[in-house]
């Protein structure tokens, strides 16, 4: 899916919410779990009753690894669902890999190639080479850790590094990667003051902001310091949406949160 | 595996050769596509050819990913088919993961629980909450990056961070954090003359070294700087090892390869 697509979306849905799916078998509703695949029985579901309100879904891929082989069937079983029945969504593979570059090549062809994801988080710490073969792939987007949602957040990311934060210069050297026009940034909600700051720095690029909800950031700050002319914002809830309820009427309570976001998003939309 | 019982296995085999299994089916010998687990039957050669040499195997988890489920399954049959078999080889799941901390959790369940390997590399970029969670199992062995082998790791890693290298304030800020006496570290042979730095800070914990070989580092140099009174390296070797051959005497190769790596370890072996 390109940019302009998905920004389509954005204003036809009127919406910039992404959807984590991040399926924790101890939270889902009991009667799931008689089912052959109960994570993606949960996430069809999920996916069903909210796909109005959304733009994108992220399945964090610790959830899916944690069950194993089982597991990771479970997360392609998700991302060919959303792909054959919903190809208008934007599909995150929220992974935060990184390694040296043959095999950053490999993670690569793993979510693109193989799950056939639109996009993967990328943690930076390893640098250009680790990033620049998700790069490599011109039709997807790298989605690169620039800070995050979590109190760790402060022991590296704000840490001064020849007078700026590393999270800037995070930010600054990677405009100069190539192909960096296909990256998005993973900026936590928790930080919503610092949206000023990294929007001095990237402008035009998208911004993944997880962190509303149960981790306490405000959508209406992020919306006023982080959109941009494309709206340039993805917002994620996860744990808001999906585990309102753990009863059968898990998914009409996912749909109901979904769309509570969605109306607050609402006025934003540009 | 206990620290202790790893540390013995360097004595007796006067070996601390860590063996990475990053295998690539482009590059495996042909008459092994025919089987029906391909990277599982290389592995299982490879393994039983020079496990008297070795006292570690590193599968990188990035090269199962790209095969989809079935490479997530030749993972599992490679771990269990070293716990089942060389239950005195210490196992590292070479993943860099890194999240917030319920998510982190989920990721040492994969690699501790599901997988039951001893050890899983860690990224540091998102601090202490991202990496407790895999320090919080007890038996088990955190490697954190610190300072990687390749070109990129100077975009970040090497910055000055309030006068001194991020890497080293990941180190002495790692330190810190609870059960550290747990953790490893990931630090690249070439950049050998770091490594005298890095012992100051940390004298006592187990650095684990890829990019002998292949990427340029040199043994002797690793050794000089980095050997501690509990011998206290791991090296790795992947591509030097398991493709110098990809005919049928692949293992035999192999097996060569990683005996002559042993007798160069051998005089340094405390």
């Amino acid at each position: 899916m390109t940019l302009q697509k998905l920004i389509n979306q954005i204003r036809k849905k009127k919406s910039f919410l992404c959807v984590g799916l991040d399926v924790d078998l101890t939270k889902v509703p009991s009667h799931l779990l008689q089912t052959e695949d109960p994570i993606f029985e949960f996430n069809k579901a999920i996916i069903d009753a909210t796909h109005s309100f959304a733009v994108a879904y992220k399945p964090n891929t610790a959830f899916y690894e944690a069950y194993g082989v089982k597991g990771w069937q479970s997360l392609a079983k998700t991302i060919t669902y959303i792909n054959e029945n919903h190809p208008d969504i934007f599909t995150i593979a929220d992974a935060k890999r990184g390694d040296i570059g043959n095999t950053s090549a490999m993670y690569a062809k793993a979510f693109f190639n193989d799950l056939q994801f639109d996009s993967v988080t990328v943690a930076p710490y390893m640098g250009k080479d680790s990033v620049e073969p998700f790069l490599a792939f011109e039709d997807k987007i790298t989605i690169l850790l620039a800070l995050t949602s979590n109190a760790g957040a402060f022991d590296f990311q704000t840490q001064m590094v020849n007078n700026e934060e590393l999270y800037k210069k995070v930010l600054q050297t990677s405009l100069m990667w190539e192909n960096s026009q296909n990256l998005m940034y993973v900026v936590g909600a928790t930080k919503a003051e610092y949206l000023k700051e990294i929007r001095k720095i990237v402008p035009n690029h998208f911004l993944l902001v997880p962190g509303v909800g149960a981790q306490g950031g405000s959508l209406d700050e992020v919306c006023e310091y982080g959109l941009n002319a494309d709206n340039g914002l993805l917002i994620n809830s996860s744990r808001g949406i999906i585990y309102v309820s753990n009863s059968t009427d898990f998914a009409e309570k996912a749909r109901e949160e979904a769309q509570k976001l969605q109306q607050q998003m609402e006025k934003w939309v540009r």
